[in-house]
């Protein structure tokens, strides 16, 4: 695994102060004027005692409580996985990459995916130098009642893989065994004083934040576990339709909730969030890739280091149906956008395609090759050789050539990326090797890999105690076979 | 026709101000001690006269020569088109979009390609709105003898399309042809003063400029119209293997050619160029959207920065052999590092692929999209309704949506961009629509333009000389049929 990627390149910053003051203000006049639901009771308790104003489930926030509230909340920090070697800075310069999660679909064919199928994503993503994650529920696990997954996709990700991963957050109970699995790995103690795995808990734009979302929040808070504070961005459709405006209220929304897990826990870490598209109003449809997406995602990268918070955001997203051109696009697009905003926990950055709808397997080797590529563009220019690769020059003389200058061959492989899965020959050499196409070649490169993978064993006695604890907790929780139908 | 790109985002600078000084100070050691060959007799006159020192053909030219000469090239200037209102500003701020050239083969299916498709071309140059250029053989017309060829490259950008085109520089008195062609176009007078068209000249790195470049050079600077000075950079192949170094080296090369055209004629507009790739060192093939690329790209924004020139570079490049997912990351990779350098002349914006063996059709569409896309990114946001934008929030209110609201009902297409040719539709509906990949729905829409593709008119005395131009030269011209078949 490559290290967390320090950036030494310097982020876009499209507003000048004014206009983050500007931003800032709107954001905490609606958080003051407008109010926030909090669809929770515990929640809304919880508030009271904070000293916000509640009327029935809407909450108003006072701006110097928020700024005291987000005032603890680290800026920086270190993950631990159950290797150490692949333990990750978060926060400032530092930055990973993360798998996409949730597909209830594999690939183009419309397959539901099994159990199999997320341990097969989970070794890609410990065999993918550039991903820092194996995630959890890369794909959705068909093949088992959907109150129970959380357990299996929790082992699953613990298992195949010793790079840090996320946890569910499906209910405050699915979150709580999450948190115990995570203490029969790392230790109760530990987990106290380390973060060990990443929640996600989605806003529901504009302005609610609800029951199982808050009830998963304080199962991750109250044992020290960072969360993703994510308001969910359909911008235009549960935002106005203006790019700072939206800003504003997905400001707030982040707030708010960053605001909520300090209340928690005080000096909890936590993670400004968001899932960002835009709409198209012909057809209601999310849209990636699109210019506004970029200009906010520059936008919210100012605002998170406005208030000296770790903010997460979504790469490699697209629309397309298929692994097509217009998924390369919109993947690129938005990865560059993400890179020069600065962001820092790079979510869904393997595998995603059709709005989510599916994970497609060429596409998950492929944007993990990618990520390889944004992580050696955003270390910027490496200088430590600047003058012995000046001395080559009046070698080589004008009209000369540098292939065989022992500069070049001593410093090629490190001085210029080479791609395994862009094919750059020529036709006639391609042709020859069978023309195949990008998916094609990924998917060969994925098989390749699978066949090499070798399991980084759990700790015997962990795994007889996880498997215990699911076997127990498998007994406890009814199968609910009725939802299982329902996605 | 959108107006020219007036950035309104900052430029992404990976240097510090030391590090600029090293550049600029490793590139005039270059240019100083270890000369540049300029492989024409008429170049080495010149600069004898100028006061470089010239030993055969090796010239060394003094930082402080260089630095005078170039001071004298106009930092910022407007384009004239046979419409005025297709006049475009170039330099600072001030950016175009113009499509790919050069390609020897049409789509991946390897035909050869003829006048009318290169007029095919031209028209959707014509049509698409984010294209500041019709360019010039945007693909080679075979059909046409190749010592000929450039009269009916020149009359075709000319008349299938009002906005400005690009000349042939493939030999000095092809160069001379095309100058007399905007002479009857524009007027000898008009063209003393007003740049209408741009030559390209390449450089043969490192540190070689050859005797048919220099003569077109200067058939276009002596008629003060401007030319890209463009190193033709393979990283790693005719460059050490080092970022910076490379950057280095192809500064000096861009120095010693923005100095000669001051030589030619003392403050002729001229663009800082290059073209870039990486090279395979399994293969030698040349690479595009590679983290080196981006990064050099930053660095020439910089450095082009620093000596107040306009400068040129290449976008939506790719190796890819078909229109496929590899050449959208390429293409997009390569563009969004271009937007964020800074660059001015944004060259092969539409249709590259296969490191330029092949215009693509489909591509060419795609691409000119997304450059309308990259167009409303690189504005940056607009602030102009924001507190209209902000008076739907509580309006709507917490747990609402804006799909309805007045302001969204009024603003939501200049709000949000939503591309044509990239499909964001539900599978079923995309199933339901014939299920198109993105080269089967570009195709559909380049068909959808070219029918209604309306002429805009010649006038007809111009259009006569022109063609009694061309039916003089072919006389005058011997058809060289040999050569056409040397390609």
């Amino acid at each position: 695994m490559l290290p967390g990627l320090t950036r030494g390149i310097p982020v876009c910053e499209v507003m000048e102060g004014s206009q983050v003051e500007k931003i800032d203000n709107a954001s905490m006049h609606i958080l003051e004027n407008i109010g926030v639901l909090f669809r929770d009771p515990i929640a809304l308790e919880d508030w009271k005692r904070a000293g916000a104003k509640v009327e029935g489930e809407m909450v108003y926030l006072d701006r110097g409580l928020v700024r005291e509230l987000i005032s603890t909340i680290p800026s920086d920090f270190t993950y631990h996985a159950r290797n150490p070697a692949n333990n990750v800075r978060l926060g400032g310069r530092h930055s990973v990459f993360v798998p996409m999660t949730g597909a209830p679909y594999l690939d183009d064919v419309r397959r539901n995916p099994m159990l199999e199928d997320l341990a097969m994503f989970h070794k890609l993503s410990h065999m993918m130098p550039a991903l820092h994650s194996s995630a959890h529920h890369i794909v959705e696990p068909y093949d088992h009642p959907i109150s129970q997954r959380h357990l299996r996709i929790t082992y699953s990700s613990m298992k195949h893989s010793d790079k840090m991963f996320m946890g569910m957050t499906t209910s405050a109970k699915n979150a709580e065994d999450v948190m115990d699995m995570c203490a029969i790995l790392f230790g109760e103690d530990f987990m106290e004083t380390h973060p060990v795995t990443t929640g996600n808990c989605n806003g529901n734009s504009p302005l609610v934040w609800d029951e199982v979302m808050l009830g998963a929040m304080r199962a991750f808070c109250r044992r020290n576990q960072p969360v993703l504070c994510s308001p969910f961005v359909l911008g235009g459709a549960n935002t106005p339709a203006s790019v700072p405006a939206t800003v504003a209220q997905l400001n707030a929304e982040a707030l708010s909730a960053l605001a909520y897990t300090q209340v928690i826990r005080k000096g909890t870490p936590a993670i400004y969030g968001h899932y960002l598209s835009t709409v198209s109003m012909k057809s209601g449809a999310p849209m990636a890739g699109t210019p506004e997406i970029s200009l906010m995602n520059f936008m919210i990268g100012q605002m998170a280091r406005h208030y000296n918070l770790p903010w997460r955001t979504s790469s490699h997203l697209g629309g397309a149906k298929t692994f097509d051109a217009q998924s390369g696009y919109e993947s690129a697009t938005t990865m560059s956008a993400v890179l020069h905003s600065g962001a820092n926990y790079i979510w869904h950055s393997a595998g995603w395609n059709e709005a989510g709808m599916h994970c497609s397997v060429a596409k998950f080797v492929v944007d993990a090759e990618q990520c390889a590529m944004a992580y050696r563009m955003a270390e910027g220019p490496r200088w430590g050789d600047f003058d012995q690769a000046l001395a080559a020059i009046p070698d080589v003389g004008p009209g000369g050539h540098y292939l065989g200058h022992p500069h070049t061959l001593e410093n090629f492989q490190k001085a210029y990326f080479m791609p395994e899965l862009f094919d750059n020959n020529s036709v006639e050499q391609w042709q020859a090797e069978g023309a195949l196409d990008t998916t094609k070649r990924a998917l060969n490169h994925a098989r390749r890999l699978l066949s090499e993978y070798q399991e980084p064993k759990l700790d015997e006695a962990k795994d007889e105690a996880l498997r215990d604890y699911i076997a127990r907790r498998e007994q406890e929780i009814p199968a609910a076979d009725e939802l299982n139908q329902s996605y």
